[in-house]
This record gives C-alpha cells, sequence and structure tokens, in this order.
C-alpha cells in the first residue's frame, strides 16, 4: 500500500499517532481534540509550566513531554510554535526554524507535518519544506506536508476551535486530502483551499484587516478629539447601518501575537519582493505612535512634573494583557506605556486579574489606601472584573484609553481620543 | 404658542408641509415616503426630466417644481442636493450654498430645515447656520435646523429607506426633537446623536471605512498578484471567518457620489485643521492608481498598439455605472478610463444596460458581429445582465476587472489584480 492509504486507514481507524509541537492556546486545544477523538497524542513544549498543565489534567491518550524523542512515534505532527517578532518588527522564524530542523530528524515514510503557526506567504514552501527535504525523503509520496493556519480567538465563547470554519491546503493533492480528513475529525467545517500560499494569504489578510481598521479609528479619532467629537458615540452611530460597515475601537495599540505580527511579516515579505503597501505601512506608523499618545496625555496631567517633592510621581496601569479576559502579554501595548513611563522617571505599578507577575512586579490589589498613593491611574486593557466605581471615586486623575468608564461622569477622567 | 410647539403640532396633525430640494435617489425617495404619510409634499429640482418623473407617478399629495415660490407654503424643507468634488477632489460645495441662500430667502418663523446632503464635520453649524441666519431669525427659536444624512444603497433590496436606521441631530433641544418627531413618521427606527458634527462625522465614517477598505484590498490584490496568489479565493476564503472580517473587492477604482466624495470632504477637512491623515490619504492615493493599471494592461494586451494598419485600436467597455444595477456615473471609475484610453490614441465604445447614453456615446448591442471589430473587452462594472458567455466565446482579449467571469476558464481572460 502506499504512504498515502496508509496514513489516510491509520486517521480513520484512530490509529494514527498525533504530536503537537508548541502547546500555548493553539497546540493544547488541538491536542485535546485529536485525544479526546481518541488518537493518541503526544504535547511538546520546553515549558516546563505548560508540560505539567496538561499532565495534570489527566486526559485520556494525551501526554505533554519536554524532550521530542517520541516524534519518532508520530503519524501527524502539528506544528503550532510561536512565530513573533523582533524589536524592530522584523520576523523572528527561529524557533519555527529550529522545530522543523527537529521534526526534520525525525521525519520517516508516511508521516504528515501541518504548519499551524502563522507565516508570510511562501514560508510553508520556501522555507519548511526545503529542511524537510534535507531528510531525502520525497514529499508528496513518502510524506505530507499541509498549512493550516489557527484561527482561535482566545476568550472567545462563542466561537471554538471546534465551531470556526478551518482554512486547509496542502503541498500536493495528497497532502491536501490527508489535512481535510485530519481536521474534520474534530472541526464542523473545513474549508479547502487552492494552494499552500493563498491559505498563508488568508490568515495574513484576516489580520491585516483588523490592523488596518484600528489604525483607521486610532487615526480618525486624534482627528475627532481636535473637532470636539465624541469618536465612541460615532462609532456606535455608524454601527446601526446594517450593511457594511464594522466597527473597530480606539486604543492605546494593537497588541497581541496574530494582528500586529502578522501586518509585520506581510510588510517585510513585500519589502523583499520590492513591493510598497502604503495601506500597511501607514497602519504601523500609526500603531507605532499610539503608546506615546498615552505618555503626553501622562505627561501633561502630571504637569509635566515626573517628580513631586523629590520622589517620583506614581501611575497605575490597569490591565497588562492586549485584550479583555486573557492573560496574553504578547505585543501587549500597555508593556511599552510601561517602559516609556519608566523612561521618563516615573514610578510604575499595574493591576490585573488575569496577570500576576510581570516585569518583575506583582498585580497591586485594588483598594482606596492603596490609590491615594498614585498620582494618575491608566485604564490600558478593559477587563470586565475591575472596580471602575472604586477607581474614579479615588478623585485621581484617569486616562480611560479604552472608554470602559462611558457614562461615568467625572472631571478626573481624560480620554486619550 | 412657541414656533416649537405650533411646528409639532403641525408634524403630529399632518398639517405641516414638506419640501425636499433636489430630487434625486434620495430626495424623491423622502418626497414619496411623506405624501404617502399624508404630508402636502413639494419636490424642487432643476432638472425638468427629474421633475416631470415624480409628476407623470401622480402620488397624492406630491408634486414637483423647478422654481422656488412654493418653499413659501412649507414647514419643513429637507435639503437633498448633491454635494459633489471638483476634478482636483476638493469639495464642491457651490450648488448646497447656493440652494441655503435661496432657503434662507424663504425663511420663516417655525420653520425646520434639514440637511440630508453629506458633508464635512462642521459645515451645518460653520457654513449653513450663517446663511440662514441672515435671515435675521433666530435658530432654535424661530426656526430649526437639524442635520440627518442620508444612507440610501441605490439598487439594495433588503435595505430600504423604511428600515435603514436613520441619524438624526439638531442644532438645539428643540430642533432634535422637531427632526425625530419628522422622521419617525415614515421611518422604522431613529438614532438620536448628540451633535450635528457627531452626526455628520457618522456618515464620514461609514464611508471613511469602506474607501479605506476596498483600497486595502487594490493593494493587497496587486501584491499577491505578484506572487501569483488568486485574491478572490483567499477573500472568500478569510470570509468564512464568522467574526472580525468582512470582505471588500478590488476593482478598477472606486465610484459614486458617497465613498470617494466623503473620503476627500474629510481630507480636506482635516488639511484646514492641520491634519495628516496617513490611512485616508494611502487610501486616496491607490484609488486613484487603479484607473492607470487597467490602461497599463490594456497597452500590454494591446502589444502597446494603440493602432493597427493606420486604424485606431478599438476597445469595449462593459459597464459605465459605478456599480452593478444602477445608472449613476458620478465618480465613475469607467469614465476615467474611457478618457485614458483615448488620450492613448484609442476607439472607445461601450455596452451598459442602465446608461443608454454617455459622452455623447450610445449603449452598443452585444452581438458576435459587434464584437469582432473590437480588439479588447474591459469588464468595468459587474452588471448582472450582461451575455458574459458570449464576450468569452467571441475569443477576444478581455480584462475582468470585477471577476465576473470567475469559474469560466479561457485563455483570453487577464485580471487586472
Amino acid at each position: 500500500m502506499d504512504q498515502f492509504s496508509i496514513l489516510s486507514n491509520k486517521i480513520h481507524t484512530t490509529k494514527a499517532t498525533v504530536g503537537v509541537i508548541g502547546t500555548g492556546y493553539v497546540g493544547s486545544s488541538v491536542a485535546k481534540e485529536t485525544a479526546s477523538a481518541g488518537y493518541q497524542t503526544f504535547g511538546f513544549d520546553l515549558d516546563k509550566k505548560k508540560v505539567a498543565e496538561i499532565n495534570n489534567l489527566k486526559i485520556k491518550n494525551l501526554s505533554a513531554h519536554i524532550k521530542k524523542d517520541l516524534l519518532v512515534d508520530c503519524d501527524i505532527i502539528c506544528i503550532c510554535v510561536p512565530t513573533p517578532i523582533y524589536k524592530d518588527h522584523s520576523p523572528n522564524l527561529k524557533i519555527l526554524k529550529n522545530t522543523i530542523q527537529q521534526v526534520s530528524n525525525y521525519l520517516k515514510k508516511g508521516m504528515m507535518v501541518v504548519i499551524e503557526s502563522s507565516v508570510a506567504p511562501g514560508t510553508t514552501r520556501g522555507l519548511i519544506l526545503p529542511i524537510l527535504q534535507q531528510s531525502k525523503l520525497t514529499a508528496g509520496k513518502d510524506f505530507f506536508l499541509s498549512f493550516s493556519p489557527e484561527r482561535i480567538d482566545p476568550g472567545n465563547k462563542k466561537f471554538t476551535m471546534k465551531n470556526i470554519p478551518k482554512i486547509v491546503s496542502g503541498l500536493d493533492e495528497n497532502s491536501l486530502k490527508l489535512v481535510i480528513q485530519f481536521y474534520s475529525i474534530f472541526i464542523e467545517k473545513v474549508v479547502q483551499i487552492s494552494s499552500l500560499e493563498a491559505a498563508e494569504m488568508t490568515k495574513v489578510l484576516e489580520n491585516v484587516f483588523r490592523f488596518v481598521n484600528i489604525s483607521l479609528i486610532n487615526e480618525i479619532a486624534d482627528y475627532t478629539r481636535k473637532l470636539g467629537i465624541n469618536i465612541w458615540e460615532v462609532i456606535e452611530a455608524a454601527s446601526t447601518k446594517p450593511y457594511g460597515f464594522l466597527p473597530h475601537y480606539p486604543g492605546p495599540g494593537i497588541g497581541g501575537d496574530c494582528i500586529p505580527v502578522l501586518s509585520y511579516y506581510l510588510l517585510d515579505s513585500a519589502k523583499r519582493n520590492n513591493t510598497l503597501l502604503r495601506m500597511v505601512n501607514a497602519a504601523a506608523k500609526i500603531n507605532e505612535m499610539q503608546p506615546k499618545k498615552v505618555i503626553d496625555l501622562a505627561l501633561k496631567i502630571l504637569n509635566g512634573k515626573t517628580r513631586k517633592n523629590n520622589v517620583k510621581s506614581e501611575v497605575l496601569l490597569i490591565g497588562v494583557a492586549y485584550k479583555p479576559g486573557v492573560a496574553d502579554l504578547r505585543e501587549s501595548a500597555t508593556l511599552k506605556i510601561w517602559d516609556m513611563l519608566e523612561k521618563q522617571g516615573i514610578s510604575v505599578s499595574y493591576h490585573d486579574p488575569y496577570v500576576s507577575h510581570v516585569n518583575g512586579f506583582s498585580s497591586k490589589s485594588l483598594d482606596p489606601k492603596n490609590l491615594a498613593s498614585k498620582d494618575l491611574i491608566i485604564i490600558t486593557t478593559a477587563h470586565s472584573n475591575i472596580p471602575y466605581q472604586m477607581l474614579v471615586d479615588s478623585k485621581k486623575p484617569l486616562i480611560d484609553t479604552r472608554n470602559t468608564l462611558q457614562g461615568i461622569t467625572s472631571t478626573n477622567i481624560f480620554q486619550l481620543l
């Protein structure tokens, strides 16, 4: 029997062993689903804590490991490792490359490698395939290669891995057939794409769309502020249009591991292909300026005084996660604001119900006494479980970058936008 | 009784007389609704044809007029005149200003003036109010001034004037109350906005959103074409994401009297307020480049030959309207393409089932004999009632700027994007 039929059979009979490299939000979701569907599943992660977390769940068919020896037993390997950016916004593919190199060492006949990590168009064919081919095995015949971008929205209870349609693509027809078969096991709708590159681009487009639209509203908000127009009211009003409009909201800067990251991956890819992307460039420029606007307003409110009576001014940041309801700090604008405040000689502390430690600091509990020592409070993440009224009652100046205090009237509230 | 109570009573008892200036798509819709709600309604338009069209409908309570004498009898005057742009994209407010000047001459106690025309934020208060105040009447007491942007989508059968929520705002509380009362007569949902400026900005945002997103996809499409990725497939795939994405489609350039016009109004307004809008500027730049891309591809296909055997090359444009299903030519990219082709010394003809005459030409009927004489066919508008298969069967080179030939395979089809 050929390798395609053997693997297809193994998937069909639940005999395939699944390895998931990277057990963050995405990888752990995939691993749990395949394990509960009856597949022997191994999760791999260098983070001891994540490995322990999974093993503590004691899910049937699922175990997590730091060492990758067990890859030798895997038929399907899902790559869910992060693809972050460097401080200069250039793509950091080190983790991905190293991972693929390790997979290549274990590659054997009948294996399928599925890439879930977000990459620029052309990466699976141009970067990943050549590394796997070092094994001397033939792609599409001996082994299979597919790209299927993750679409999980952390914190979203309505749309989960199961009911978000899954984009799939393959290097060749066999790879495509196998990846469709695989994800159909635990995902309701699988959407077949004609090429690896079109699938990679789909994920990029979804995220660039948000990057551009949030930057647009940040730009518009700057202008409406000048005009004395409340942008939040305008967005709410525009949202009553029943077609052709999707609201996006201003804030201190776009964070997370997807929206800004993929936008910079696209910009890098376009630059290498001598293509100027004016819209995406403009969006990046605006996004990079957002934290500075918060700092400017903060300094204005502190009356330029970063010290009072020879003691540093104290600023409390409410929320360090990049979005409400999660603990994820990746590309969080709050961390940039924190850094910039400290560079101004200001003492920074934070409160975040989801993030107990960061930058060597612990989340400060919120009580009137604690607030009394602050010179300024900045709401940077719109977590729902914050005692906002207590912040207002402290009578301390408050910068509300997220309109979380909508409806509360107080002369101490300053809107960034 | 005060003027507010008098007018409010007249609206309540259907005794108010309504005047609608500008009886295009928007004005005629308003006039028909108020007339059928039982209000004596006068439409005013300088275009004899439009006036005759309305009068030929013989709708009870409704008559249309060229002269504006009957404004003297009106209690409510809706301004629905066009606010176009000049060739250099700067706002052309001549028609609006002249109209308001005329209204000012007829302004009397107890009147309400409602602006439906699209304008930049600040226009109702900064430009219109001062002209009306020349009457020496007091706004908010003697007369009332409101802004309520039109949201009609020509050709949209699902969403009409009746069931599209209507944004309303007033110069003062009385003006706001009256405009809410007025539109509530014939519109299902009226959305009250806190200021004229926020309402003006709402309409601007709705349209700038589309301007920016269509420009973004045009920019992305240019890049994916370089990479050999089909952007239409990518958009369709991204649209399977059940949240956070709204598809927009590439094309030869954004037309119509709203999307580009309001975007340029905003740019002009921002410039006058020393504000750089990078995103909107970039979108404008991209949009202005779109027709040129069609010309470049056309010349490439014609092999640079604008003449053959000393006779001009012939190009047939399919669709001159700015969008499918309508006859509207305003800001249509096709007209720009036409102009550029002629400047290249190419002979241009067109077919459009909705537009029988334009540029002194008549819409050419489509038959194989007619097509045989053409050197190139360009599909510029995605009208549904076009015999597309006949175009393909002609074996003539075809530029499909709208992906209307999706699914048809032929070596003669060229995609712009």
